[in-house]
């Protein structure tokens, strides 16, 4: 398998990736465990609710961002991780039958000043739903090894 | 059911709750569904990685910090929501068998500006393990509706 490397997310580049549908069961069943909120957790009781209805949990779309980032690009990295989150915010929701995907945008990228092997790339990550209006931004970091010299480009 | 308002969040206050202990079973099931990276689905995987055995996803841990806040107040609190996280930081693996609390500071609490019946909360929180380390970091404000003039105090 040819691995993405550090070298292979330039500055500048913006990418668009995932297809995710949501349904109202997997709202219910994320709430269920980690965010029990009436609006999380049942329509009619979010209608009372200025949600309006059933609306997924802000953490339930960040782990949807989540799995289309590995399906799309870190499940064929060399990555080795992120430190943290600089940023999260909730902008519009995110509703079942919603279909979701994500838009990357490659911020900066350099070389590891402290570990010569691995290099940190910026991105940011807009989550779109199928009108093409953005839910949910997310900035953040992730560390990858840089590519060994001699070893060529991933197609 | 007396309810918190912003007004039962006075800077500078530290409280401590939650006791969620974390099974390799539930880390696998959150791993599979929308962190499917080796060290979060497998332990034998994860010894061969940085990892050194399973770990929760930090999107896993993140769910578990929010659960554990709704189960201590926010689902008895008059809260509006959070317009998005301010940062993030994994600082220590979650490992099958740690036992996770909550540290919560209150940073600061001003009146909304533009909505005279809201109030704005800054806070910080600290997921930590049986061993008292901290395990994640979370800075995010909250808005809540301020106690209507006449209302008592919640005990």
């Amino acid at each position: 398998m040819d691995l993405l490397y550090f070298e292979d997310f330039p500055p500048g580049e913006i990418v668009q990736y995932g297809d995710m549908e949501v349904s109202a069961a997997r709202i219910v069943a994320f709430a269920e465990q980690f965010d029990p909120q009436p609006f999380h957790l049942d329509d009619a009781a979010g209608r009372e609710t200025m949600a309006g209805g059933l609306i997924a949990s802000g953490w339930h779309t960040a782990g949807m961002l989540m799995r289309m980032s590995c399906d799309y690009f870190l499940n064929r990295s060399a990555g080795e991780g992120s430190p943290g989150i600089a940023e999260v915010n909730w902008l519009k929701p995110v509703r079942p039958g919603d279909r979701l995907s994500v838009r990357r945008t490659t911020v900066s990228a350099r070389p590891s000043a402290s570990k010569p092997k691995l290099g940190i790339v910026d991105f940011s990550f807009e989550v779109l739903n199928q009108l093409g209006e953005v839910t949910m931004t997310q900035k953040n970091v992730i560390l990858f090894k840089r590519r060994p010299v001699g070893e060529e480009a991933a197609a």
